[in-house]
């Protein structure tokens, strides 16, 4: 593995561990500070802006505990000082597919736009073909 | 609006008339050929590389005419060969929200991701004032 696809997957591994400590210090950290930034929760509009993502991250887990979101899958794609992550995300029973795209600042990967949403089990068989033979190739 | 800005956007419209147009042709050209590319259509799973992206839109548009989508609201964030773009997918009465990631190939911005998914009509209350001062600056 290329050793920036490493660091744009432990990024991106981070955001799944801070979201699951409910650990916002460390959400404000992994997202971009220098670019405007955007996110897409399941089921919501989008949200624009640093404040307003990072508010809604204060709603979602203000509680003091947030979901356990566990990454699954992960594939980066790089491209300059640009990426995007692809991923499963499991939450108990249910399974949702994300995007992560993340820019380089100042050296380190930073989140600028997060989407999630529903997957059926519906399937196109080539992707479930794609699936098996990835999985054994990880 | 930047010269850049309004090539991210004219790239992003060409996508939506070329899906209602059914113009498999002109969506082959608007991916990426250069960059890994990666899709989610709305309740799939991810679909990665070009081949298998291109082939999804050959199933879904096969029989000559797609489901007209319309773009709204499309809002671009550009950083370096990067960007992307979020906005709304009308289709009848259901609207998606969606991510499209573009990079700049040989001077042209170019698809390397797309997400639809479905969208509730419960919004954030934030978000629901910055659309409408969204739509009352634009």
């Amino acid at each position: 593995m290329p050793p920036d696809d490493a660091e744009i997957l432990a990024a991106n591994q981070s955001f799944y561990d801070a979201f699951t400590r409910a650990d916002l210090e460390t959400i404000e950290e992994l997202w971009a500070s220098l670019t405007p930034v955007a996110c897409i929760h399941p089921g919501w509009d989008a949200l624009h802006g640093r404040d307003d993502v990072l508010e809604s991250f204060r709603a979602i887990l203000g509680g003091g505990s947030g979901p356990r979101v566990t990454c699954v899958d992960p594939a980066a794609t790089r491209f300059g000082d640009a990426a995007f992550v692809v991923c499963h995300e499991a939450i108990d029973d249910t399974r949702l597919v994300a995007t992560n795209v993340f820019v380089r600042e100042d050296g380190r990967w930073k989140l600028v736009h997060h989407q999630a949403g529903p997957m059926s089990s519906r399937r196109p068989a080539t992707r479930a073909r794609k699936v098996v033979s990835r999985g054994m190739m990880n």
